[in-house]
């Protein structure tokens, strides 16, 4: 590779470049050629902290470009999707306490050195899958090419532990003035509701969530309780109808807030309930549709047909990430 | 002037520009020079309907560069901002029924005729006061210059007739996929609330609009409602407190949603009932602190220092119109 300036930015384009997505559980990664074809991917238990969640990434690097042939140095840019207050410009985390790291910890220069000084963009989770999302949605439709093309645009609605969504506006991360666009979780939904980690009362995460959807349905068998409750409520378990019923209105809810405020293209749903396929996505557009009746308002948003399901078995946040990576300034 | 190639896009640098600001019962111009300062303004009546906008309009634009002592044809652009759906590639307008437009309407290509050809931008209100914003607080505070520019990011969220807010996001404004981005008056605040125009029941704009207050608190010496609620309340009237008080607290309801959906570094609060001042402010700010006692997760996100008034007596959809036509594109 030839050698660049400072301030200039790479485009993923001639370059190889690794994405990962580090949770609370493991860590995904991929390997992206130069057209963001992925080569590679790997999947790793996540050691928590500080010290095993940089080790347990270096190791889901190196075991990806070594299976490819190439080494380290080959890479353009690492890019870290990580669930917390991320500063992008410093690669510095605070608050992702669902990998186990409470304290302020400087991820990005740590990887960085880790891994022979390779450029490193650290960033939120659901600001890579939003990218990644947009990215693997338009290669299906044709959207960002042709003679009238629209850039990207969408929320990436993750229904995971919490509920929170990652946006990429007019073709753009939008990350907000404090990095923390896309916390709709926190917004209260009910007055007076069931209060919430955050110190609130009735936030949107306690109705829409897996967390939520655990709660009000405890899993039976062991297998994931979403899938259990909406198995249950298509047999006509009247309590599952109901819970379902109500979880889609809350999902439904967040929907109506992300396109009134930002007016996105498209709400991708993702996170861990979304596993629960096409009878989730009807569910909520049922509720979308009820919760437009009477209103032409309302109904000229057109909320049902915005939204669809994050692609099934594909790491949407480790290829939104190498994308991030990829296209991040080389200096900073 | 130069002739320009097709796409060209004309900085308003070097050209004179017009803006118009255009409401239900005064249309209000501003013409700008090279340097976005304002050389001349207009008030004119509002005549409702199509035909009377139009001519209105170009009234005002002929009243302004006449007292200046140029034509017309001198104008690099005239930017129009306009409650209502618009098209800014089209100039095509929508539901504009505050100034009697129900049909389709082609304002811009009318207008533009009207005026001798030159280019019409014609944009929603609030795009223009949020842009309009934008460019009169950072002359004041020297963002967006300097050795660390932070593009322009803020709400303009107007308490008016309905409740609305324009977006300026990362530096460009969001219109979103169908030109309704900011539209959260509709997004319900209260279950089974006061029933809405739109259709739903216990919309955001029922509690936090000027209307809301007219209607909680009708004005008993003919000046306005908001101003006459507010002194009451300060002079100790139970029943002014409480509706200030409940007032203050939607609208804080508002800011808080804009922040936790988009995180915009501020929100500058508009529209008629923001000619309250300073009590307002003080108002929802208190509401804002009392949103976030007993939640560490709110109060970080520090919205009571964000929000600010628009500024005082001075005409800012009307600039933020002219910098937009400035800065469209000369052909489409």
């Amino acid at each position: 590779m030839s050698p660049r300036s400072d301030g200039d930015r790479r485009p993923y384009r001639g370059h190889l470049s690794v994405g990962l997505d580090v949770g609370g559980t493991k860590i995904l990664g991929v390997l992206l050629d130069a057209e963001a074809r992925v080569l590679g991917s790997v999947r790793l238990p996540t050691v928590t902290g500080a010290a095993g969640v940089i080790d347990t990434a270096a190791r889901a690097v190196e075991q990806l470009v070594h299976a490819a042939g190439v080494r380290v140095s080959a890479l353009a840019a690492v890019g870290v999707g990580i669930p917390g207050v991320v500063d992008p410009r410093t690669g510095r985390i605070e608050h992702a306490v669902n990998v186990g790291i409470h304290e302020s910890v400087a991820l990005g220069p740590h990887l960085a050195e880790r891994l022979g000084g390779v450029l490193v963009h650290v960033d939120n989770d659901l600001n890579a899958a939003a990218l990644g999302a947009a990215h693997l949605l338009d290669s299906g439709t044709g959207a960002g090419t042709g003679t009238n093309p629209r850039p990207a645009d969408l929320a990436f609605l993750s229904l995971g532990t919490g509920l929170a969504a990652g946006l990429v506006l007019d073709g753009a991360v939008r990350r907000g003035a404090n990095g923390t666009a896309g916390e709709i979780g926190h917004i209260p939904l009910v007055a007076d509701g069931l209060p919430c980690a955050c110190g609130q009362r009735g936030c949107l995460e306690r109705y829409a969530s897996g967390s939520a959807l655990d709660a009000a349905w405890p899993s039976r068998t062991g297998r994931p309780a979403p899938a259990e409750l909406f198995e249950a409520a298509a047999a006509g378990d009247p309590d599952a109808v109901r819970i379902r019923d109500e979880f889609a209105s809350a999902v439904a809810s967040a929907v109506r807030l992300l396109v009134l405020t930002c007016d996105v293209a498209r709400v991708v749903i993702g996170g861990g309930v979304s596993a629960v396929g096409t009878p989730l996505l009807e569910a909520v557009r049922a509720a979308l549709v009820d919760q437009t009746t009477g209103s032409d308002f309302l109904r000229s948003m057109d909320l049902a047909h915005r939204i669809e399901l994050a692609p099934v078995g594909v790491p949407v946040a480790a290829i939104g990430a190498a994308l991030l990576g990829a296209a991040a300034p080389a200096r900073r």
